[in-house]
């Protein structure tokens, strides 16, 4: 084997982390080391540094969004959904929180040898379904298979690239304070839903993942006010993991009220019962949308109106104090720092 | 689990093939049934249904290729390159031979838990430096982590947008009977070479994987001439595959000479050993260019002058008989049908 192209040292040291565990793909601090260390450190160049759920450019004058995520959900079939809706609904979901409208997608499948040609047909039905009523088109794939014992079933790549109009720029840079923080409705759905699945519990027939295409809702809001700063999908990690994301990237403090967050009893019940954060459960259907005050009444009526916003609520604001950190305000009238997810709560739930 | 949305019936009766073989991946005929049962007949779309290996669009009056694959090679290393190199160079091609100029990458990580941090480590350099020898940048990723058992090492999505320039228009649709076929060089080295590297063979020292970035021969074939019609890059399947496809697609007829394919003895050894047809090998660094006869010598020499290309030869040409077959004209003198692959010949090559 050529070695002489390795000259650089690993950054991680050897006696932290030699080997990949769960959590470094659980979007938590070990996430955001590995992100950091091996591949921004590599791969740095003035589009990928702006770390936004889609990267962003200019190409003869037209305005770009493109972004990719893997799926490898388990179970593959799960109460509200299954990998392939999700794995469309995801990549249109970071598309449009970049403020693009998504136009195309593209599939990648890695199928186990032994896998279900029946279980494969009800995927692809459902990513069909998913894209007509997101108004995406599917335009290009490629099918790899593994020997049995050397995948999962089915994982699913999906890369997507969407056009961004004239006039609008959400990023989490432009994050300000003053900033009212609305979110869409209840939270933890999607994880607890993944997780009731995975180990057959009780309550699995009642709580659904929440995941939709969130596309023809943000398409409202942005043409609500001009004024929105960031959007942002708390997916992986969370709530807790997007809100302490857009505080560091943005250098400003959140402040979010405990009682302002819609769970489920269904779902509080479950994380109770599980010993679980609802603010740390990935959601599939849920934004977080940061405008200045002056605009926030009137779109949280627009989110209101719309069949994905019925309970949206303000949930907090951005302050110029506590930079970097996200405190909340619990039901009995405390304040509390909600920090950035350390380990990995719930493996595999996209 | 929601069973309304699944009233159609897979098209793959069960009493033929219920569950995914390895020759599903493999890029032939079995490949060929499951994409076009299971994915075309559902996703179908005018940009998909080309069928191209990017998907070419118009946005705002921009004409772009968009592209995906997943890496699943194993081994991960090999001699002259590793999993890394081979996700950026395979994209950057499929831009290339669509007439692209490849610009933006995104890199989808679905990473075995226990995989060591180094060996990623190594990968990602080798990422970094095929980015910048083919001039593209990768600009956005995703890092998934599956349980022990659940994958096999790393497995790697890239996918891939270029900018197509005004007046080329390749595919494989527009090829022509009275084409000269020119292909840049030996074939059969990538399968080959990670087959010695997977079997420990003796003979892995002294073969390599060709894979490299095809896009700068690409750009000086396409500004020697402006009348090629179709370039493909005989992958997965081998040149026997690629050119199955075209005749297929373009409802021509492909004749090859046996005496004009370069295979090295090395390899041509190997394939005798192994029982192979190094017709049906990948290569990773070879591309057929399909171009009416007068501009076939300036196209020729141009190759000829690129470090690439040093080897190219013209090995046939496009006819109006024998639709849809390739055939080739033996040492001996004799013709004979070269078939699409049916089954799995090498499994998990890219």
């Amino acid at each position: 084997m050529d070695k002489t192209d390795f000259n650089l040292a690993c950054p991680i040291p050897k006696n932290d982390y030699d080997k990949i565990l769960l959590a470094h793909g659980g979007g938590g601090i070990l996430s955001n080391q590995l992100i950091q260390k091996i591949f921004f450190s590599q791969f740095d160049n003035e589009l990928l540094n702006v770390q936004h759920d889609s990267a962003m450019f200019n190409i003869n004058g037209v305005r770009l969004a493109f972004t990719t995520d893997s799926y490898v959900v388990q179970p593959i079939f799960f109460p509200g959904g299954n990998i392939g809706d999700l794995a469309i609904n995801g990549t249109v979901n970071d598309l449009a929180v970049s403020g693009a409208k998504p136009l195309y997608i593209s599939v990648g499948f890695i199928i186990e040898e032994g896998f279900e040609i029946e279980e494969l047909w009800r995927i692809v039905l459902s990513m069909k379904q998913a894209a007509e009523k997101a108004g995406v088109k599917i335009v290009t794939g490629d099918t790899k298979v593994v020997n049995k014992g050397k995948g999962d079933k089915i994982f699913i790549n999906t890369s997507g690239i969407g056009i961004i109009e004239t006039g609008i720029d959400i990023s989490p840079i432009n994050v300000k304070p003053g900033d009212v923080i609305i979110l869409n409705g209840k939270i933890a759905e999607h994880g607890i839903a993944i997780l009731s699945a995975r180990e057959g519990l009780e309550f699995e027939t009642t709580i659904k993942s929440d995941t939709a295409a969130l596309n023809d809702l943000i398409d409202r809001i942005l043409k609500t006010s001009k004024k929105i700063n960031v959007m942002r999908d708390p997916t992986r990690g969370g709530l807790a993991s997007a809100l302490n994301e857009i505080a560091n990237k943005g250098n400003v403090g959140i402040a979010i009220e405990e009682d302002k967050i819609l769970i489920s009893e269904e779902v509080k019940g479950a994380c109770e019962i599980l010993g679980l954060d609802p603010l740390y459960i990935a959601n599939e259907g849920k934004i977080l949308v940061f405008v200045p005050k002056d605009d926030a009444g009137k779109v949280l009526d627009a989110m209101k109106n719309h069949p994905l916003g019925k309970e949206s609520s303000i949930i907090g604001s951005v302050t110029a104090e506590n930079k970097s950190l996200v405190t909340m305000k619990t039901m009995i009238g405390s304040s509390r720092i909600v920090d950035m997810i350390s380990g990995e709560q719930l493996p595999r739930i996209c």
